[in-house]
């Protein structure tokens, strides 16, 4: 399709990047029921790595098979779909085209407890180009001991994927001993979040959706001296996006747990008014039975659709 | 031989492969008895390392040279033989071709004692390749601390042996201090240790019959609401197979501690039923007097094929 | 513009660098409105990273914006403006060579507590060549227990700018267990922080300004049988310098936390007096609104450029 | 010489090595009073790193001299050399070609005191090149909890060897916290330390004397329903020999402290009749004066020729 | 110079070096006022870095200036002027040739408190060649817990210095939880550390002068049953010089900390007298003026050259 107005200039946020990186992120918002409009709804499935494949995949047996999932984000248009390594080598040579792929490069799993939330590594740069992916996927738990070691695998993977004309996705999941539990979803942290992979080199970027919860005093100090309209989803979802790069880079959110209907799209219209680039739909679609999936990601893709 | 339909259908299910690891799967599967069945039984001999050379091969002393092990496999028909490095290079050169190898490259032994578990690193890609093996063999411990450590060199060594054209045959044994003992083999830690080895770019994962008992609280909730036939270890293999990318994944199952030769067997019917892709047989095989060794290797593969 | 007598004597200093680099030393001090004076003002930006947006720019909103920073420091006529990697490859295209770049290298994030003060490798020399950048920029915490890591990373990194013909500029910022709170600005600690970053092979240092505070008991027993004059900021900055190679390095100060502007000017003029090579002005330019912020920038340059 | 039947039938067990590998094995069982018969009587010079220049060399003065050394193998006929990196730089250049040499690659010392023992890597398989060795010579602790830290270099340090064309010669001491003092040299862990270097892919194997004493309460039980004789010194042997890939590994035994030397031959003889395939002789020989020691060499490599 | 018998004698001692090891030992050997000698005076100056400048250049304020040093060096006639990077780098380009130039590779300061001591890598072999270097320097603390870590370290930049022709001299202090403060110098103590440098693969190695205390129970025991005279300093310094490979080795001793004029020397010449090849003398040159300085450094020179 011809390059729309708003995708030029969302490409043109990224001028330091190659042609390669510029082509596969015009891929991404070139594709499926949102293509040319600048927002995305991506499916991601790495569920049965990071929870087990019986609370994933139970409540919808036929999701267990890998081609189901990209079967899904074909038929209802979504931007890209994204999986571990080898949830994507099941399906990228059959689809091979079909739907832009992001491969997850680390993944955390429930069977072991950590002290300091840390994935593992489990993909590489080689892997996401020899399965013809648009894009590597990375998760950041800013707030924990081994941030370091997150930041920097993450650098060398960026380096390289930038250096191949890949684009570059980065979940930041604010976690750690540091962070009260309401407040690794509040809307100063998420937005410190937000920043930090923005920092780091992503060019998109997901998060959790803000709460009105104010985690840290030092934010609670700025805000009542230089008031922030915090008081709705949409407007925390707003505050989030100025403070990556004032809106300069595209930043998406996730449904988080199963929920409702009715909340999950009224909590997405929220995030679309208050100009959210889109939304990661895991489980809520896929543990649906299909045909409620598609329906779900319809409606979903026609609210960021009616926001201009 | 010729290649059969089920070969065909099995080598499909990894789309993103290229020739060379694909036509070690195809070695893998047209050697031995089970030649064409899409069935497995593969003779490991690792033990050695693992638990000692007397309680491993002091039962039966002829097991004490490598070359029996090979010679074992090639005279029951088996589809592979596994073993570390020294036992492979031992016999390598010599039975050049006459038997697709597996080289394990990873080895605990029982001498020391470590909080978390973690095999050492113990052979290379390269060596499996100089060595004219058709596969590599790892072990990860999910549940371990040491986790991101082992699921990290994996990738490393099978990002080296797909390009290099070598089958990944990944041992996934559930274990850590956040999992009880009877949780090793509970059904729903069995499926989630086998999907990860899926996730993880396994081709083959072995794992052990899993039990009727559920570890995790998250697991019979799901249980509860979406009820999975899982009375018999047939039901629990065929569970354990569709957990694993739905089936498109070839999963076969160890005989576990040394046992009487009908329970064995028995068992193996069991998992054959529930179509486990075969059996791992280590120890049961080759702490047995040659001739028994021989006649119990053909029960299993009967076992087996006799299965559709 | 003609290099100045005093530039060429600054750059007869590093006898021992590449042509390319020297070339990026004589671009950082011919720029900007105190070109040719070997005097430096550079505009850091990493407060975002470092302290988080919401306290970084919640006291004025325009500056989210990533490429505000790059136009004040034109605007203002910086001699450099220093960024994490997102934060100029938002700007490093489109600005191509209208202001000598800086990429720092590593970062550190509040939203964790670390024992170890030690920053995230969070870019390469690679990012700050693709860039276009004329050096890089890295934190070091001497008196942290992660001190080898620090310096043996600051290492490589720098053998490899050096290589490339880029400059290594290097913060210094004394703290760790091993000193008090008064200590990380003692005009002993802040001599030995500025001479090890020297020692590592930094071209510009930059340290806090130095307290009238002695850490060390062998410092005040030196104090005590070979008096220095210490009296003033202006005689501590001198003995800061003198202690960095006998001023043969060029030592810049940084302003600290936002204060008012008399103070802030103040404490610029004594720096300018003890012969500081310059300033690192960060959060007291970029918080205030862009008017106050391109007077103050002004007022210190001319402070700067009013001592010979 | 002509190569002889029995050395032929050594290098068979070693079907998988390249002919570099085998031409060094070949010269290493072709040097020397010993040559041609299988059997190996190398001279160890380790002691001055791993218990101090003092302790070794104090009993007998000349011995300082790395030239001491050296010359004392070849006059008394031994089969190769073995010693650090700077023990060996001192001669190699000189005595090239007349002696075998093995660059003992890691090393201890008794000045610290470390949990888990785990020796330094002081050597590198280009350094054994360089010099001209025939073989690398590396020391595990099995038992140690740094265990996989040893095997994994040792893998390295082994694929690099074998690459080369250089045989590897493995020290397996078992130590560590899990193990008695008694423990150490059991019969059953002695056996399981050579099967461990044997299955890391060392062509030739060194152990202490195995005792009588038996640590794991596995192997009893093993020995309680598969007897073995163990009773002598030679039976003991004989039953490590068997354990390491039923004989087809070259073991060799140490004679450990300095004792007399009727107790010393006296337990040489024995490991002779048990068919070791010789003896590692360090301190026993160089630490008697020089005619002694020859006496000493020639009594120990006559105990191994009258075996046949 | 033309070269003489005992510097030909010397180079014989390391056989198998390249000739461009050979060479620039020949230039450290035939430089200065003890060229041909085969004894060294070098001036090593990296106190600024180990325990900060004020310490270090406060008594002496020139000393402030790189250059003061490397001129202080040749104008006195020493055989090598020895510092970390950012100091050579301050005057190699300028003295290019002067004087041979040795860089210090890895540093510690004393703003943090290490449990364990081990140095920071501070400059890499690629930058001693690219400063003309002829020779790289290097401390080991045996007896420290990090003790793999560093001379693992060294092993890889001691093959690396040795494959490009530069020189090793290894700075070898006892120290660690293991050793009594009395015992960081003890006489068997340190002919150890001299030994291990030796081991390690050093040329030149560098010791504090011996005292008569005896750390260790088992030297004692060697001591009584072989006596060894260690009455004065000259018998401790041949004791400590026969124990690093029987006089094979270039051993030379610390002035240690700063001291009257008639104490060093008297020290200097019990040293001489026992067969030293030199001194390392560094704050007792630099911090005196520096008339008094060329004063003592022609005394030292003299003392060595009155010795055959």
């Amino acid at each position: 399709m011809p390059v729309t107005d708003r995708v030029k200039q969302i490409l043109s946020w990224y001028p330091s990047d190659n042609p390669g990186t510029l082509t596969n992120l015009y891929r991404l918002l070139s594709t499926g029921v949102l293509a040319g409009t600048g927002k995305l709804v991506i499916l991601p499935v790495d569920q049965g790595f990071e929870h087990g494949p019986i609370r994933s995949f139970g409540p919808n047996a036929p999701s267990q098979d890998p081609e189901y999932h990209v079967q899904l984000a074909i038929d209802s248009g979504c931007n890209a779909y994204a999986a571990p390594l080898g949830q994507l080598e099941a399906v990228a040579g059959k689809f091979a085209g079909q739907m832009p792929l992001i491969l997850k490069l680390n993944n955390s799993d429930t069977l072991a407890k950590v002290d300091q939330p840390c994935s593992a590594v489990t993909g590489s740069v080689e892997d996401a180009l020899r399965l013809g992916c648009v894009a590597i996927g990375y998760t950041i738990y800013p707030g924990s001991g081994q941030r370091n070691q997150m930041y920097q695998d993450l650098r060398e993977l960026t380096l390289q994927a930038k250096r191949n004309g890949l684009a570059v996705i980065v979940w930041s999941y604010p976690r750690g001993s540091n962070l009260s539990k309401a407040g690794e979803t509040a809307v100063d942290v998420a937005s410190y979040a937000a920043h930090i992979a923005a920092q780091l080199g992503a060019h998109i970027i997901k998060v959790k959706p803000p709460t009105a919860h104010i985690e840290h005093d030092e934010s609670k100090k700025v805000y009542e001296k230089y008031p922030a309209k915090l008081g709705t989803l949409a407007d925390r979802t707003r505050h989030v996006i100025e403070n990556t790069f004032g809106g300069r880079r595209v930043v998406i959110f996730s449904g988080g747990e199963t929920k409702t209907t009715e909340a999950l799209l009224e909590e997405v219209q929220q995030m679309a008014k208050g100009g959210s680039f889109g939304s990661i739909m895991g489980r809520n679609a896929f543990q649906r039975p299909r045909a409620e999936a598609l329906k779900l990601l319809a409606d979903v893709m026609a609210a960021f659709k009616s926001v201009p």
